[in-house]
C-alpha cells in the first residue's frame, strides 16, 4: 500500500508500506478521500517527537480524514458500502475504566493515528472500527468531514466549559485550534467571542462575524477590550488556545467571578499560576485532551449551518504532492488555517 | 398618572390612577417607551385570574417593557439619565433564602408587575430598582428591549437543560414562548431544533432557518421526524412549550437515553407520567419558572446577532389604542407572535 | 451444572442445566459463594414476567452475587485466581453509543443476569467479563459483596441527585431499595434522611441512627415532619422508592425551591404529575435505571465503614434450600430486608 | 464597649472602643458567647497585613462567633430574643451582580469581620443582619457554633468538588482548614480520605477514623499511598489545603483521569503548573474563597452527628485572657487545631 511515510526527522517519502487490511466483524474499510495536515503531523516531521512520543521507526502520517466505505464487517449494522464518512483517529480499549466512564480519550491504551508507533491514514485504504466511523450528512463535503477532527477539539473545550446561553467568551490564540474553538464557543452558547492573537492575518477570517470581536494584542490591550465588552465584570469563559506561557501572566484577569478558564493550548513547560488570584474569583479551570463523543455533534453543527468551516480550509494538495504539502505547512504561512491533501 | 387599567374581567380602561413615584437611593425612574402584550396579561383580561392569582381590585397591566431613564437614585452608579433600558418585572426580597442562593425567581415574596395585586407598567413612568434595570446596547431597539422578557423564559429553559454544543432539540409548541425557546435553544448550543405545532401558520416564521425542522403535527408524526433526524437515538433535549396535556402521552419517546425534558408550558391540570418509561432511559426533567440573571444574556445575544427577534414582533399599537391592542391579542390571530404597545 | 431454575410461574427446581463455561481472553470464571434474592427474582417466580420481559423458557435465577475466581482469561491483568469478588450482572455491548457515553446501563443490548432470556447466577460456577468483576477488599465479606448490587441502585440514585454536603433528604419507602437509598444518601452528603414507610417494622433498622428521622406515615404526616426539620423550606432531595402511585399526590410538596426528586421506585402504571406545581419551585426530576460505574464505589464505602450493610442481611439459606428461600422471600415478611443463599 | 483591639502589629489590647449598636429592621443584636481564633486573626496580629489588606487603624479582631440574640429588628421573623446563634462574618451588597447570582462571597463590596477596615466580633455585643445569623440546633453547643466558620470553608471546598458518593479524596495539609476539609469530604461523599502532612502530631486527631488514611509525608510517599489505595487509578478529588508551593510539583499525580483538584490553601506566591500533565488527564481545578449558603449545612451536619468537630476544639481562654490566647495561637503548637475565647 502506498503511504506518506515519515522516515525520520525532516525526511518524508511517498512509498509502499505494509499495513493491516483485515476487516474484523465490527470494522469497516474506508477508501480515503481527504486528509488534513495537523500541527502535530508537522511537528513530528520537523522535530521527530512530541513530548514522550518519539518517532523511532518509519510511520505513516495523517489523522484528520474522510472517505468512502468499501467494505463492512459482518456485525456492522449502521454503515454501508458507499457511505461517505469521517473517522475518529483514536481507538481505546473498550473495557478499560476510563472508557466505561465515557472518557475513552483518557484511556492510556488508546491507539491514535500518527502518534508513534501507530500508523496514520495518509494512504489509500484504512480499516477502522465502525463505532469510530461516522456517516457524513449529504450536505457535508469530504473537505468538511476531514476538518471535523480539529473542530472536535474546540467543541470538547466548549463542552468542558459547561457554557450557558449568552456567555461572553475570550479565545486567546487564533491558529487552527483557536479558530475552531471560537466557532465552537459561538455554537455552544456564546453571545460574543473576543478573539486575540499577535498576528493580525489570523484574525481576518473573523472580520465579518458580528459576534466576534478581534483583538490584535500587539496593538491593543485584551484586558481593556474585555473590560469594555463586559462592563468590567469579566468574561464567563476564557479559552487559552495559544500555548504561550506568557499569556498566563494575565490570564486570570479576563475571567468574571465564578468564571471558567479552559486550557486548550499546550505550553512547552510549566507556567506560573497565581492561586490566590484564582481563589479571589473562585475560578474553575478545565483542560482538554482531544475529545470523546464529539464527532456526531460536529457533523450536525456543520450540516445545519450553525458552524461554517469552509473559510478555514486554506489550500489543497494532491496525494502525490503530499511531501510539498508538509513543506508548506511547516513554513507556517499566517494565512493558512488548514491545508488538506486529496487522495488521487 | 394615566395607565391601562384592568377594572374587572373583560373591562379595560385607559385612565388616571395613583402610582408611587418616589425614587429610592438604589432605584431609577423610567419613561416607558414600549410594552409587549403577554399571554398572561391577556388571560387576566379575559379570565380575571391565573391559578391562585385573582384580580380583586383595578390593576395596571403590562410587564414586558423598555424605556429611558429620567431620574437616578443617589446610590446608583451603573446607570445614567438618558440610558435606554429594559426592566426585569419581578422584584424579590433581597435577603430571602431563595435570593441568596441565586434563585430569586423562586422567592415567594417576589413582587411581579401585573400579577395581582402588583401594578404593571402600562403607564408613562415607572420607578424600579436599578439592579433589575438593564441598559440596551446601542444596536438594540426599544421594541427588541421589550421582547427580552419572553425571550428570557426561553433562555432560562435552555440554561436549565444544560445543553451541550451540538445537541438536537425538540420544541413542542410554536407560540410566543415556543418560538423564543427555539431561538434560545439554537443560541444555547443546539445543532438543530425540531419545532412542532398543530398550526402551520406559527411554523412559517422558521421556514428559512436551515437549522430548524418544522413539523406540522396535524400532518406528520413528530416521532418519525425525530427518529429520522437522530437516526433512532432520540433528541438530547425536549422542550415542552405547548401546555397541552395530550403531548405527555408521547413526550418521553422523543428523548435519547440520558436525555432531558424541560417543562416550559403550563398544562391546566395534572398530566400522566410514565415513570418506568422515564427510568428506562434515565431521563431528567427540568422545569422553568420565569428566569433569574438572564436579561443581560438576552441583550448580549440580540446585540451580537446570535438571536434575531425582529421577525417575531408582529404588530404595534399606540398607548391610546391600548384597549384595542388587547382585543386583538385576545382574538388570537395565528400569525401574531408578539403585539406591542408604544407609549405616546 | 446444577442451578436454581425457574421452570414457569411458581415453579422452581434445583436441577442440572447446560451453561456456557468457556473462558474468553478478557473473562474470568468465578465459583459462586453467596447470592442475594432480589425482588425482581421473586417477581419472576410469582408472576412469570416484569413488564415486557417474560419468562418463556426455563431460566436460572439470581443476579446479586459474590464468589472466588478460579480461572482467568489470557488478557486479564487486574484479577487473579483466588481473588474474592462480586460481579455486576449486566453486560452491555461495549462499542454501543450508550456505552461509549458512559451510560452502559442504558444500552438496549445489555445482557442482564436473570432477565429473560439471560440465565442468572444461582449455580456453582459462572463465566463473566473481568471488567465487570470487582475484587472485594479484605474486610468485606461475601455476604456484603452480594448486597453490593442493590446498594448500587441507591448509590446511583444519590449520584443522580448531585447531592451537596449537608443536604436534607427524604426517602419514601423503606423496603430493600429504600433502605439502600437511605444509606447511600447519608454516605453521599446528606446531613439527615427522613425515611418514610407505612410499615413500622421496616423503619426499625434505622432506629439507632441519629441522622435518620423515621416517619410511619400511617401515624404521622410526612409533610409535617419535613416542614419541621427544614423550618418550612423543604428537602433538598426527595427519593421516591416506594413505587406507590398515591405518593405522587404529595410528592412535590416535600421538596425545597430548586430541589430534586429522584424516581427510584417503579409504579405499576402512569402517575399524575402537577407540572405547574413543579414549575413553581423549578424542581428537577431524575430517574434511575440500575447503575453504571458504581460497584467500586459501593465496595469502597463498605470497606471504609461509611456504609454498614450488615444489619440489612436478614437471613441465609443454603443452595439446597434455595426453593425454600424463594418461598420465604415471596411471603414478604416485613422484617426481612435481604435474604441470601450460600452455595454449598 | 470593651473589645480585643489590634492596635498595630504585635500590639493587642483589651479596651473600650466605640462600635455601632443601632439595630436596623432586618438586623439582630447578639450577645457574643464564644469566638474562635483564626489563622488570619493571628496573621494580622503578627504581620499587620494579609495581601492587599493592611491594618492602618485599630481594629477589633475575631470572626468565628456564636452567641445569644438579645434584640430583634422590626422586620425579622425567623429569629427571636433568646435564640442561640452563630453568624456568617461577611456581609455583601445584596443587589450586586455576584450576590444576585448566588455567589455573594465574591462580591467585591463584601464587609467581612476583622478584615481591615471592618471591625471583628471580639466584643460583648454585635449587631448583624438576621439573614446572616443562624439558629443553633438544641444539641449544638456554642463552641461548636463558633467552629462553623472554618468548617464552612471545608464544606465549600467539598461542594465545589461536586463529589460523588464513594469518591476517594486526598487532603494535603492537616492544619485547621485541612482537618475541616477532611471532615467535609467524608460528610460530602468520600469513601476514604487520604490525609497528608509533614507534622505527625496534626494527623493524630484522625487516628481512630477507619475512613481516613493518614500519611506523614516526611516518612512516607503520598504518591505510593494513593496508588495503593486506588489500585493505580488515582484519587477522584485532591484538596490542596497546605498552601505550600512545593506541593504543586507532584499535585497532579494524585488525581485520577477526569479528576478534580480543589485549591483551598493560599501559597504566598505563584506556583508552577504543568498544563500538559493536567490535560493528559483532563483534570478540573476548582478554587475556594470563603463560602456562600453553607452555614445551615454545617449546622445540620454537626447536629445530626455526621460531622464531629468537638475533638478539634483544643483549648479555651476567657475574654480577659484574650491577649494570651493570641500569643498561644501565634506560638503555633502542633497539637492545637482550634483555640477559642469565651466571653466573660
Amino acid at each position: 500500500m502506498k503511504a506518506l511515510v515519515l522516515e525520520a526527522t525532516r525526511e518524508l517519502s511517498l512509498r509502499d508500506i505494509e499495513l493491516p487490511q483485515a476487516v474484523g466483524p465490527r470494522d469497516v474499510k474506508i477508501q480515503i478521500h481527504t486528509v488534513g495536515v495537523c500541527g502535530s503531523d508537522v511537528h513530528y516531521y520537523t522535530h521527530g517527537r512530541i513530548g514522550p512520543f518519539k518517532v523511532e521507526a518509519p510511520m505513516v502520517l495523517g489523522h484528520e480524514a474522510s472517505g468512502t466505505i468499501v467494505e463492512v464487517g459482518a456485525d456492522v449494522t449502521h454503515l454501508e458500502v458507499g457511505d461517505r464518512v469521517c473517522m475518529e483517529p483514536g481507538i481505546p480499549q473498550l473495557d478499560s475504566p476510563a472508557t466505561m466512564r465515557g472518557m475513552y480519550n483518557l484511556d492510556p491504551a488508546v491507539r491514535f493515528w500518527a502518534t508513534p508507533p501507530i500508523h496514520g491514514c495518509l494512504t489509500p485504504f484504512v480499516v477502522h472500527p465502525a463505532a469510530f466511523t461516522f456517516r457524513l450528512p449529504d450536505n457535508v463535503s469530504f473537505a468538511e468531514g476531514a476538518i471535523v477532527e480539529p473542530l472536535s477539539i474546540g467543541l470538547q473545550a466548549a463542552k468542558k466549559a459547561a457554557m450557558k446561553p449568552g456567555d461572553v467568551a475570550v479565545v486567546i490564540g487564533a491558529g487552527t485550534i483557536g479558530a475552531m474553538t471560537a466557532l465552537a464557543a459561538l455554537a455552544g452558547g456564546a453571545s460574543r467571542v473576543i478573539l486575540a492573537d499577535v498576528v493580525g492575518a489570523k484574525l481576518k477570517h473573523f472580520a465579518d462575524n458580528t459576534a466576534v470581536t478581534t483583538v490584535n494584542v500587539s496593538e491593543q490591550s485584551l484586558a481593556d477590550v474585555v473590560a469594555h465588552v463586559t462592563q468590567g465584570w469579566g468574561a464567563d469563559v476564557v479559552f487559552e488556545a495559544s500555548g504561550n506561557a506568557k499569556v498566563f501572566d494575565t490570564l486570570l484577569d479576563h475571567a468574571c467571578p465564578g468564571g471558567c478558564i479552559v486550557l486548550v493550548g499546550m505550553p512547552p513547560g510549566p507556567v506560573a499560576l497565581d492561586v490566590v488570584a484564582m481563589q479571589a474569583k473562585e475560578l474553575r479551570f478545565e483542560s482538554v485532551f482531544r475529545y470523546a463523543n464529539i464527532f456526531p455533534r460536529a457533523l450536525a453543527l456543520i450540516s445545519s449551518g450553525m458552524i461554517d468551516v469552509k473559510p478555514f480550509i486554506s489550500r489543497k494538495f494532491s496525494f502525490s504532492e503530499g511531501v510539498k504539502a508538509f513543506e508548506e505547512a511547516a513554513a507556517g504561512h499566517p494565512a493558512d488555517v488548514k491545508i488538506q491533501i486529496e487522495m488521487d
